[in-house]
């Protein structure tokens, strides 16, 4: 059989001869340009790392040790697929408090965010379908569909006197009859920018109008730095009804710290709650159990804990952003939200090359700009969440690779 | 605008107006029967439950504290895509010793087993593909790809006299050049059904020569009752070389009594791995981290306790077997692998009925046959994963039911 050119026979058989590899649509999938700038970096052991979007900080204690005494007692079995009751009712009562009355049924428990952003493009986009997307944008929302053969369609922030801006018309004009469902995130990673209520009702109408869905990615709603006293920012709950075409996403990774536990919830329309349900038993099953114990103890006990964590962020974000200002060639706006500096940089035409360069040649670890889209090209994104100190290093060592 | 009859003027305008619901493909995915037997035993206290895939035993304490002192030393941060380096190599060592050579690179840790599954066929299958699997099977392999808008053939097992067998020409037939995919679960949930070495190595062989992918469900495969000295049921890995189209999905649940850690691994070609990587990103990121710094100390510690508890399963089923043999109307056979009893029992021509009947009327808990196929109607199935008073108990109350 071997001698024999089976692809002159048989184009089928001819499949077999060629290399394993993935699907078109899996290997046209962007790959992370953070990872390609670290791996850069590799060897070299003096780097500062400001590229992931995760704080420095540990895991508060009393999370920790919730964790471990569900582990004590044995909390080691499958629970439901929409997560335990008393995590759904402690999530309801947070965000009822946030957003108002949202009860335990339209709320579910997710392995992460992003888990409950794959699930929700699961639940209501396929294939051939169309999505609109907001950019800059961290790549997850955008590639998502894409592996549900969905096709995606962006709209860009305009960067201006004031920093990032929607052009409202434009996405509205984008979101045309027809359109599957819209993917937003807000607080934005990796801009800050944070959607106003008036553009969220705008937008709400209008996706009303048309039946399209809204995923709105809110995992950074607590890091918002408005007036005293609002503890978060503005969110589509605030808005809408819970039963109308609306998914809202967040995760206990920010607010509380807790990136390595993937957890995160959704909450949704109740009649889509028994598809869900069979969409968690496909994907995950369920959240590890005593992880969600935890989550039980963060909503309860967590909230001084978030509130400092805010006022630091807040303080870190301005600590960085003046002494960044000072340095020729750098344009940073203060966003109302996230955790990042997303500021232009001269010689940053090609931030790819650009962040590359720093990490070698000054061990300073940041984000390109292109990794969130073409209309990031030009910029780098710094993640504030770390002490003032290990700020001014980073901003030391700019300063002499700028010289 | 209310007044108006929208649907009149416009198809699209009327879709606004149609209550929010999930998109048919997923509206069309079974639900869980096993749930809707739960549901029916809904308020009564006294129910024995032997329906779940689940042992009754908490994980072993060594491995709890493993994830308590990982979560002490404060590890809460994001990991690689593709897992913690320790476990992956902890994992090539382990599938090393078992199956023969496999690097580290070609091991990806993932958020469960079914989320290995879940990857697996984001990685090699979408809309408009054709799959095949043999059933009777849980049904998150036969769902899966349907997620992705593929099809699936299932080709069903025979039972007969030695119990649940292959007809190995017909599953050939069914995967005729064009087919892209064989999910095929051995040792079988349900059935407890094992592939043998010769059938595997004939399915591995026309698969090559049609360039199918084969995503072998390998989870039970420490739960195989062979001969002394056996460790492992017979696995696809033992007779493919790690490059060609091969997905190997295992997990900690079983054999580690992990189940509610959501913890698995996948064996794949090493071309794969970049993609693969990218869509672990896109549905979990990564596994919690301090689950699989337990992993680890579950793969360097926990042989004996694997052992032990393959050799309680074993004493296990031949004490239900024996048991149920007793009574009228029950035709079981006792299979060599997975923690199932599948057998048939009279009066189970609907299963599902039968079953929730069973948990109203005399408090035991069972899984109805046609949660696993139409092929599976007549059966029921019973896990055995608990200690021989506890499944005499059930077998009291089957007694009492049947008389």
């Amino acid at each position: 059989m071997r001698d024999l050119d089976l692809s002159s026979l048989n184009p089928v058989l001819s499949s077999s001869a060629a290399p394993a590899s993935a699907r078109e649509a899996v290997q046209a999938l962007r790959a992370s340009q953070i990872r390609e700038v670290a791996n850069a970096g590799f060897g070299i052991a003096d780097v500062l790392p400001f590229w992931f979007g995760e704080s420095d900080r540990v895991t508060p204690a009393f999370i920790r040790e919730a964790a471990a005494q569900a582990l004590t007692r044995g909390d080691t079995f499958y629970t439901h697929n929409l997560g335990i009751a008393p995590l759904r009712d402690a999530l309801s009562r947070y965000v009822g408090e946030l957003h108002g009355a949202t009860p335990a049924d339209h709320i579910a428990v997710t392995s992460a965010g992003v888990n409950a952003l794959m699930l929700a493009a699961q639940l209501v986009t396929g294939a051939g379908e169309r999505v609109v997307a907001v950019t800059p944008l961290w790549p997850n929302l955008v590639e998502i569909p894409k592996i549900l053969g969905a096709s995606v369609e962006t709209v860009a922030l305009d960067y201006g006197a004031r920093g990032w801006a929607l052009d409202l018309d434009r996405l509205l004009a984008a979101l045309r009859p027809g359109t599957k469902l819209l993917m937003i995130n807000s607080p934005n990673n990796p801009t800050g920018w944070v959607m106003s209520r008036d553009e969220q009702r705008a937008v709400l109408e209008h996706c009303r109008r048309h039946g399209i869905w809204i995923v709105a990615d809110e995992v950074y709603e607590r890091l918002y730095y408005g007036a005293a006293g609002e503890r978060t920012a503005p969110s589509f709950l605030d808005l809408a009804s819970r039963d109308e075409r609306l998914i809202c996403v967040n995760s206990f990774s920010k607010a509380w710290l807790m990136t390595g536990w993937r957890l995160g919830w959704m909450v949704a329309p109740r009649a889509l709650m028994d598809d869900l349900g069979k969409l968690v038993e496909y994907n995950t099953s369920c959240a590890p159990s005593f992880v969600q114990q935890a989550g039980v103890v963060a909503l309860e006990q967590g909230e001084a804990s978030t509130q400092a964590l805010v006022a630091d962020l807040r303080a870190s974000r301005d600590h960085l952003a003046a002494a960044l200002a000072q340095l020729p060639g750098v344009d940073v706006k203060v966003p109302q939200g996230a955790m990042y500096l997303f500021f232009r940089l001269a010689g940053a035409q090609h931030s790819l090359e650009l962040c590359k360069a720093l990490v070698r040649e000054a061990g300073l670890g940041l984000a390109p700009g292109s990794a969130f889209g073409p209309e990031g090209e030009g910029f780098v994104r710094w993640c504030y969440a770390c002490d003032p100190e290990r700020l001014d290093a980073g901003v030391a060592r700019l300063t002499r690779y700028l010289a």
